[in-house]
């Protein structure tokens, strides 16, 4: 992973573009995405995963929808914000910031060896949308859903959330004892960020597929906890932003 | 709004499609979006906005990313999970919600009668793409725009977060002194949800443009508060879910 390009909130990657049975590395550029505290009278009002640049706006456009003064004093208590852990560098990945290691500490890396096959990696992509009833009839929902190694179908769910359909997923498949889910693939509409790929960590997957473009976190927690982690996956081509080594019968 | 399907998390509203100069009524799906709570003895873990259904899973699958057991006890201290406040129906708006509740009354309807010209509306939906550098060279980002009821640019943000660059984009204005930004329109690449509409109106913001659906919650949120809520704006037609009485110019 690159360091950040100088004007805009970028980094560029190593990818390998898969199309038929034969692959190329190619460097793409993906957005960043870091972890931001933001902090009233020493008390932590929120901490979120943003795209860095631009965080004084940041914060006082979550403060005024929270209710509070952006300009200033805040009224009796005065408004303080206090950026703290940000990244010194892009390609630092997961270290030094507590809240993100809070969460890394409690994961495993996926240990199970678990290949996948090119063909089960796009079919599963392209059978998505039989899952997306409610999606066809809207256009305003996100999909996920899993599917075995071996590409068999096991369950999906739609949610105006991305990560709400993941964690219904996943929470299906440990309450029916499922877990870890370490010979299965994570299918998701739309982009990548930290929070799916960790959700997917959690639960033991060793896959994850989307449609669209993965966050730089996302790509870094992928790399640490050994998921392959796809995107772009239209037709039967896709980009594989980590874990390469769990791709089968790719020249 | 109608009462939920039987069989899928959607209503249905009655909207305006807007095409060259003229309107046409029509009745089109929504996702729904309701609140969740869930708690961990007593204590609230999360209130998250969701599509109603399958919260069992929701709820096992945000407990085994939190590092919980979703199956059960919960190690010593028991898991023990406490819905509450749900919709008793779709069309019941955000009555009856503390979470809720305790948003909407810090917000005021957004009292100017600022009206917007068709054009206008669906020229600044045009616009954004000029606006997204970032998205253009990594395809994930979402951004945000404001401008005046006359068309004029004012100010636009990216982040892997829609709500950061809704966040970023009102937070500009307040710096500058601009709020109530009751004279302006706030447009955002993707969906619109109760989120999204909230910051609006903590902004004073008349009206919201945005590229695909809004959530049931994003048009009940804009109808109570007074706010134009446009989707599907591509080309020169678009979709209007809410604030009929703002637009100008159309028959």
């Amino acid at each position: 992973m690159s360091e950040p390009d100088a004007e805009a909130p970028i980094v560029s990657v190593a990818t390998w573009q898969i199309s038929d049975a034969t692959s190329r590395e190619r460097r793409e550029e993906v957005a960043v995405e870091a972890p931001f505290k933001i902090q009233l009278d020493g008390e932590t009002l929120a901490v979120t995963m943003r795209t860095p640049g631009h965080d004084a706006e940041l914060t006082a456009g979550f403060l005024l929808a929270e209710g509070h003064d952006p300009r200033g004093g805040g009224g009796a208590t005065g408004a303080r914000v206090v950026k703290r852990g940000t990244l010194s560098s892009a390609s630092c990945g997961v270290c030094g910031r507590d809240e993100i290691d809070d969460l890394v500490t409690r994961l495993a890396p996926v240990e199970a060896d678990t290949r996948f096959q090119r063909s089960v990696l796009s079919n599963a992509m392209q059978r998505l949308p039989d899952h997306q009833p409610s999606f066809a009839r809207t256009g305003g929902l996100h999909a996920a859903a899993l599917f075995t190694h071996q590409g068999d179908f096991v369950v999906a769910h739609e949610d105006v959330g991305r990560h709400n359909a993941v964690d219904k997923v996943l929470g299906r498949a440990a309450l029916d004892g499922l877990l870890p889910l370490s010979s299965h693939l994570l299918v998701v509409s739309g982009r990548t960020s930290f929070e799916i790929v960790q959700k997917a960590v959690a639960a033991g997957v060793p896959a994850v597929v989307a449609i669209s473009a993965p966050s730089s976190l996302a790509i870094e927690l992928a790399e640490r906890f050994r998921v392959l982690l796809v995107g772009f996956a239209r037709g039967s081509g896709f980009t594989i932003y980590a874990g390469r080594f769990r791709l089968e019968g790719v020249t």
